[in-house]
């Protein structure tokens, strides 16, 4: 499954923790990238050096307008969910999404336009109770992937990780590839 | 099983978004309360008008030192499971947290004291690539409840959403229990 990351509607400084960390979501939970349409120039220089240090191409997209995008990825075949509280449970629908063969995740900071909803496939609800985009995107892309996400190499890593029930145990590091 | 998180290391201004953020996903995924070190009052306000407007009885505890809370916890049965990119696959320790009757998540910001590693009877890795906590507490909660959590209801709500793949949908308002 190709998956890729749609957020929306961020506001400069305020979001941009948020946003940096919605990013580093789509990248660990296997989506090949992130479009969004407004952005700090460190959330880039963030994720380039995390792709540096723990491997794999993922991609910031600075676009211009969420309507052309998503008229786009349907023209490229992706199926559109909007994660919403208001949507259909997601352990009702994310069967059907897991069979589509590219699927764009829609995540608005805040109140989303209208014509999100109507453009979407799907809109799907992570719970129907207020909590975070952040949390919503990593529940839905562990579920319509089956954890099959964290199995996932990433190509290139400088440093990785040796699981511990301990401490920190990581091999290489800046300079010594792995 | 009952579910407490505790969040430790937060800056304060810096990290109030994500702070409120993970508290919102500890009270969406079933946790009874969060408790954390030091904390911008306008998220205790935030928590507390939530909770009338959706229901339930979150709570939001301010403690003093994270060592106490520990050690309480422990002696109140709580078997403590520390979040990091560092620690064993969730997918492999998963079902033995489940079996768990209370489980005390714990979540930094940033760094963390060797402590707190020593201290936890488990220490989960919700993938071992860099994220967010907040995003790690969701799937984590997600996974060892095995999606019950959003089945769960919360009293006394006055709003409540009708699922809808289309748009939004909302029962009740201010003033109007359902």
């Amino acid at each position: 499954m190709l998956v890729e990351v749609l957020r929306i509607g961020q506001r400069l400084v305020r979001d941009d923790r948020t946003t940096t960390h919605a990013a580093l979501v789509a990248r660990a939970f296997g989506a090949s990238r992130i479009l969004m349409d407004d952005v700090a120039p460190d959330i880039r220089e963030t994720i380039s050096a995390v792709n540096g240090t723990w491997g794999g191409s993922f991609e910031v997209e600075i676009i211009e307008g969420w309507r052309r995008v998503l008229a786009q990825k349907r023209r490229d075949g992706f199926a559109v969910a909007h994660l919403t509280m208001y949507g259909e449970p997601v352990e009702e629908i994310q069967g059907r999404i897991a069979s589509e063969e590219r699927v764009l995740a829609v995540v608005g900071a805040g109140k989303v336009p209208r014509g999100v909803y109507d453009s979407a496939d799907y809109n799907v609800a992570v719970g129907s109770q207020p909590h975070s985009e952040v949390a919503a995107l990593a529940v839905f892309l562990d579920r319509i992937q089956g954890g099959a996400q964290f199995r996932a190499g990433f190509a290139g890593a400088r440093s990785r990780i040796i699981p511990s029930g301990t401490g920190k145990r990581v091999v290489g590091g800046p300079g010594r590839p792995t």
